[in-house]
Formats: C-alpha cells, sequence, structure tokens
C-alpha cells in the first residue's frame, strides 16, 4: 500500500467553522461531462440599459423611479429597501403555541435593502476601481451599523449573488443586506464553532504567536491564516495578499474554486472595526480576488459572496474594548462559484452532496494554484 | 398586532432532522422573476437512443459494452460500477499525521454504483409499471446488503439525480449507490438527532400510541408521522398513503416541492426489514409522487431523491431483533426538486442560503395542497 497523499488519494476534508466535511476525489479531475452545458455569461453589457430596475432615473419594481445617485460619477452608490423583502419590519405578530415539539415555528421581523454597487450597469466588482469599491465598504459599515442599531434585529447579513447561474435576476452590479431578528443557521454555527476552539485552550496549537480573540484566547481563524501563511507559498492554498488581507482556497473548500477573504494582522470582529487603511485593503483584496475569478475563464464568473462578522455593530464607545464575548467572530468573507472546467462547465451539489455531503473532483491546492496563476489586470481592460 | 399565522406571516421552522431552520416568506408568493429562464424539460425521448451509454448493447464511458440486460422486457435493471467512481475501492493508503488540528483529512475507500432502472430510453419512474419500481426496490435492497457485509463500508448511500436542472448527465433513468468508509455528514447528523430524540422520553408527546423504535423507546419518525396523520386532511400536509407508506411535504421543506416519503405503520430501520407487501407499497407511493410531480408543471419534473436508512444491512439473523442500537434509523426517502413556478422556473439556493439559513417563498401547506390536487395518472397516459 503506498502511502497516503491527499493530492491523488480520496480523502475527506473537516470544515472547522460548520463541523461539516468534504468529500475530496482528486482522481476524478478528467471526467467526460455530456450534462448541462451553461450559456455564455454576458460580457459586453450597455452603460446605462433603459429596461433595468435599477438604472440611474428608470422605475423600478414597485413604480418608485430611481434618482441619478450620480453625484460623484464612477463613484457614487445606493441603497434602499428591496421592493420584495423576504421579512418584513418590526413590531410583528407574537408567537403562538407549538402543537408538538417537532413543530417549531418561530415569527422574524426584519428589512431586507439593496445596495447597488455603481450607477454603471456594466461595471461589477471586478472592474470597479479601488475608490468605487471602497465607497462600498463605506456603504457596508454604514449599513451595518444603520440596521444593527434597530429594535429586534439581532443579525445583519450582507452578501451578493452575481450572474444568472447564481440566481441573480438583473446583471447591475448590485448586493443585499438583511437585517433579521435571529441568527441565521449558518453564522450561529459558525459563531458556535469559535466560542468552542477559544474555550479549548489545547486548539492553540504552535505557530503560539498567532493574533488572538477577546480575553487573550484563541481565535480559530486567526490561529488558521496564520498556519496558511507559513505553508511554502507555491505549495500552499494562498492566492493573494496585501498589507492587512489574505485571499485563499480553504483547506475545507467546497465549491472548485472557492475563497475565504479575511484579515490576519490583527483579530477583527467585524466591518465597523476596520481603520481606513484596512478599508482600503479590503477592497484591493476583493478587487484581485474579482479579476483573477474572471481571468479564469474569461468570462464574467457568478458567485454567492457573503460576509460573516458580529453578529451586531459595536457601540462607537466599545469600539476600542476587544474584550467583549461578542467579539468572537473574525470578520470573513465566503465567496462560492460554481463554475467547474470552463465558463459553460459548472459543478452541481446534487445527489450525494444533498443526501451525504459536500464532494469535490480536484484539490483546493489545485485551485489555488490556478488562481494563483491568473493576473490581477482584467482581461477586458488589457492592451493589446 | 394581530395574531401570528404561518400561512401569511414570516417565521422560520426547525428540522429536528438536521437541526437547521428555514425561513418562510409566504407573503413574498408574486414576486416577478426576470432571472433565468430553465430549457424545457424534454419529454419525448426515444426507446432506444443509440448514442446513450446506459441503453441496452450501446458502448460505455469505458469503452465496455453494454449486454442486452432485456431478458424480462420492462421489467429488467442493471448495475455495474461507475466508470468514473468518487472513491477508489479497499485496500486504500493509511492516513497520515494531520499537521494541525485545523487540517483534518481521512482517507476514504469505497465504491460506486450506477443502478440503470430500466431498459428503455424515455421511462422514468412516473411512467413505469409498479412491476418495475418493484424490480427497482428489489435492486436496492440487493445492492445493499451486498455492498453493505464488504469490509471497510460503513454507510451506504442510494439516490438519484434526475433532470439536467440536478446536475444529471444523462437523461436514461438511472441511480447511484455509493458505499463508503465513514457515514457522510448529513446521514450522521440525522442519526445523531433519531439517537438524541429516543434518549429524551419528555419528547414523546401525545399521541403516544405511534410506533416506537428499539427498546421500545420514542422515535422523531414515528411521532411526526404519527401527528401528521393526525392533522385534518385538507390542512395537512399530506399528500398520498396507501398501505404501509405515507408522502408528504414535510413541516420543515426547504425545496418549494420538497417531500418526505417514509412507512407509518411500524418502525422500520431499512430496505432490507421490508416484507413483500411493504415493497409493493413502497413501489406504489414513489410511482405516485412522481407522476404528481411530472403532473404539476405537465414536464419531466426534475430532483435528487435519497434513502436514509440504518447505515448497514442487519445480518440475516438479526432482522427479527429490532433491539438493536443501530435499529435507531427510520427508513425514508428525501425529493429535492428545484423547480417553483413552473417547468422553467426554478428557485435558486444561493446568496442567504449559502451564507445564513435556507429560504422559501411559500408555505409547505400550500406545497401540499398543489401536490394533493394533481392526478394519480400520467399526463402523457391520459387517453383525450
Ligand atoms: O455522478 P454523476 O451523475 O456524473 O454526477 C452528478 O452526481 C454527483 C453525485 O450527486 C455530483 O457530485 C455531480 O456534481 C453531479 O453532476
Ligand atoms: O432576492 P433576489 O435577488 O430576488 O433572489 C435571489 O436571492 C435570494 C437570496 O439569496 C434567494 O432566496 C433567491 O432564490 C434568489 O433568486
Amino acid at each position: 500500500i503506498e502511502p497516503f497523499d491527499p493530492a491523488s488519494h480520496p480523502h475527506r476534508r473537516f470544515n472547522p467553522l460548520t463541523g461539516e466535511y468534504v468529500l475530496v476525489s482528486p482522481h476524478r479531475n478528467n471526467r467526460p461531462w455530456q450534462g448541462q452545458i451553461e450559456p455564455p455569461q454576458q460580457i459586453t453589457l450597455p452603460h446605462h440599459d433603459p429596461k433595468c430596475y435599477l438604472c440611474p432615473g428608470n422605475e423600478r419594481a414597485s413604480g418608485q423611479n430611481n434618482d441619478t445617485y450620480e453625484h460623484t460619477m464612477y463613484e457614487h452608490t445606493k441603497i434602499f429597501p428591496n421592493d420584495y423583502a423576504s421579512v418584513l419590519p418590526p413590531p410583528g405578530p407574537a408567537a403562538r403555541a407549538t402543537p408538538h415539539p417537532l413543530f417549531v415555528c418561530e415569527p422574524v421581523v426584519g428589512t431586507c435593502d439593496v445596495l447597488i454597487f455603481h450607477p454603471r450597469h456594466d461595471l461589477t466588482l471586478a472592474r470597479l476601481s479601488l475608490t468605487a469599491i471602497t465607497r462600498i465598504v463605506d456603504e457596508w459599515v454604514g449599513v451595518y451599523r444603520r440596521r444593527g442599531s434597530q429594535q429586534s434585529i439581532k443579525y445583519i447579513q450582507i452578501f451578493e449573488n452575481k450572474g444568472a447561474m447564481m440566481g441573480c435576476s438583473n446583471p447591475h452590479p448590485h448586493g443585499q443586506i438583511w437585517a433579521l431578528s435571529h441568527i441565521p443557521t449558518i453564522a450561529a454555527t459558525e459563531l458556535t464553532s469559535l466560542a468552542r476552539y477559544a474555550a479549548n485552550p489545547g486548539n492553540h496549537m504552535e505557530p503560539s504567536e498567532s493574533p488572538r480573540g477577546p480575553f487573550g484566547r484563541p481565535c480559530l481563524l486567526c490561529d488558521y491564516i496564520h498556519f496558511e501563511l507559513g505553508v511554502a507559498e507555491d505549495q500552499g492554498r494562498i492566492i493573494v495578499h496585501n498589507e492587512h488581507f489574505v485571499a485563499l482556497v480553504p483547506w475545507w473548500a467546497v465549491w472548485p474554486f472557492e475563497i475565504l477573504v479575511l484579515p490576519y494582522h490583527r483579530h477583527i470582529p467585524s466591518l465597523a472595526h476596520l481603520t481606513h487603511e484596512e478599508k482600503l485593503s479590503l477592497a484591493d483584496v476583493l478587487s484581485k480576488v474579482t479579476k483573477r475569478y474572471d481571468n479564469l475563464f474569461s468570462c464574467s464568473f457568478a458567485y454567492s459572496m457573503g460576509v460573516h462578522q458580529r453578529p451586531l455593530p459595536p457601540s462607537e464607545e466599545d469600539i476600542q474594548n476587544i474584550d467583549d464575548e461578542d467579539n468572537i467572530a473574525h470578520l470573513h468573507f465566503h465567496f462560492f462559484p460554481p463554475l467547474l472546467r470552463s465558463a459553460s462547465i459548472r459543478k452541481f451539489l446534487v445527489g450525494f452532496e444533498l443526501m451525504g455531503e459536500a464532494q469535490r473532483d480536484f484539490t483546493p491546492e489545485l485551485a489555488a494554484q490556478r488562481l494563483r496563476a491568473c493576473s490581477d489586470v482584467h482581461y477586458l481592460d488589457l492592451v493589446e
């Protein structure tokens, strides 16, 4: 029997954030595909589309008119409540008794906002200037603070669905912000995992010089990223890093080119804790990640992206106080993109994945290697 | 404030099998859809396709030739190892030490089989005779026993991906059987939930006359289905039931028309425990469920279907002994179909669902009502 090699032998890896495993089948890389072919991801869009309900001056689904929101052209964003919100604002109706313990049902209240990234219909994160992306980061901080200080709200989920393949119904670059009266399942699971890790000093292995969370306790993500930064560059999972942020394909990645983005110099619980320099660094890493994604298969790369952080923002006076239980959270961004082999062949998380556990066909290390090899210059911006 | 009404107010429901919640937004039923439109689900296929690698007599991806497997035409199935298996047979390489507790990696061995449901290229479960479906049930029992008694194997996952939308690369009706050296995440979570429920007698509410699991302890699914059967027929979630099996949209359904199929007369841990009558009853309920699915939007309805049961089959002598810890499992089938509003508009579980928790736009009760209203006669078999 040959020695085990994760680059070629089937194995499963553990995701310490969610407690779930992923089955990795590295030997299965080249199986033929006779299944569904995705339509080309449209790359040439007009600057302004008169039929788009997000473009400046146009009419929205609700019948309301967008203003021009172009005070500072190329740098302006717009935020408004979703015309078809999945939750309704407080106060909601009171809960009623459950007829049987197997029928748990809790009322939910909250708000859903839409954040338009830019007036231009065609400029995704991958095409926007750093100044424009920084403006989006500022909007995220603002909405996190605003919605997070409203009554009944317990969690703010910021995310973006990009591309028709990921259920996005409008190519005009935009994201969403859902403020909810409960902490959703996955965010709650991650917070529990971070708390469990912090409570167990035995978990804190070398290198022990990694940053620490509240009360000087070990942080799962500080330790994880510290270890990743120590792996030889060409063998590891890191794609790119700048002064404050790093982007990598996590050890436990499920989606073929899944990426985790997080700060690595210090334990940062939320967007509200970012310094000005850190915000610029975040904008820079988001730009680099999305450019590499588009360059990988020369298309507008679809994904779902989301922010996990402290459930609610700290008060102004609490922001300096790291020793707060809620600061167990370590700010990070997940990118879950479906494409597998080309702009038209995606991975389906179905069947075994829905009944058993996630499965992937090549290693995260190989995915990282391919994303590292991509340019930071967007292929559409290349001058011949 | 009006009293809470789950038929119209946003709320979340708890799935006691997985420990996850689903956010239900009943008020959001009629939002317009400008996103991706699915291609028509092909309904007229030839009886035999010379290019299909599953049709009798044709060549497979591996270069091997299928035999005719038509000993008893319309009643024969065929089973063979997948040419592109996601795992490799034992013995596999030995595990190696983990460099850090955050980098857990376990070798996996096993086998992947393909089960062709029928020689006919065009006959899905919804179109097959009860005799033909019973033959498939017999094959499942056989492969569960065979693969489940092999060395190193700890779990058998039986499933079917149907339709291009669900990642199926060949419309010739077939399913898969993965035998693995570990219990996959979701199956393990369900088993833990069943064990926790059984260990807590406080959980066992009225009606107390529901069947019980091993050692006379309460079974989560026996109790659940017993309660469901007591709800007034037109207000509940049950779609259809026959002598031994019931099909319903579970209280915690995530997919728009998700269905759970399970036996309700007695606690049945696995396919191997089924009597001949129960197998016929299972074939009948699978036929009725898939016919109603096709009739809902008059198309070949896509889904992922999977069996959860006792991880490994009991020995011949153990089959009569219900008092065995492994018999905590209660045999059930999950159907996860993506279609939402028509044959061309699907639900996307993206963004909020991937970062927070599952979300649905109309209630499971409404879904059940619509599936109840569908005929048991397949729309293609209707004589004008
Ligand atoms: O095994 P198949 O049919 O080639 O592949 C299909 O089912 C597998 C198991 O559910 C999934 O992992 C694949 O993504 C899907 O395309
Ligand atoms: O809110 P949208 O963009 O209309 O809808 C999209 O995102 C939602 C949140 O991720 C999902 O629940 C929907 O299935 C998806 O189509």
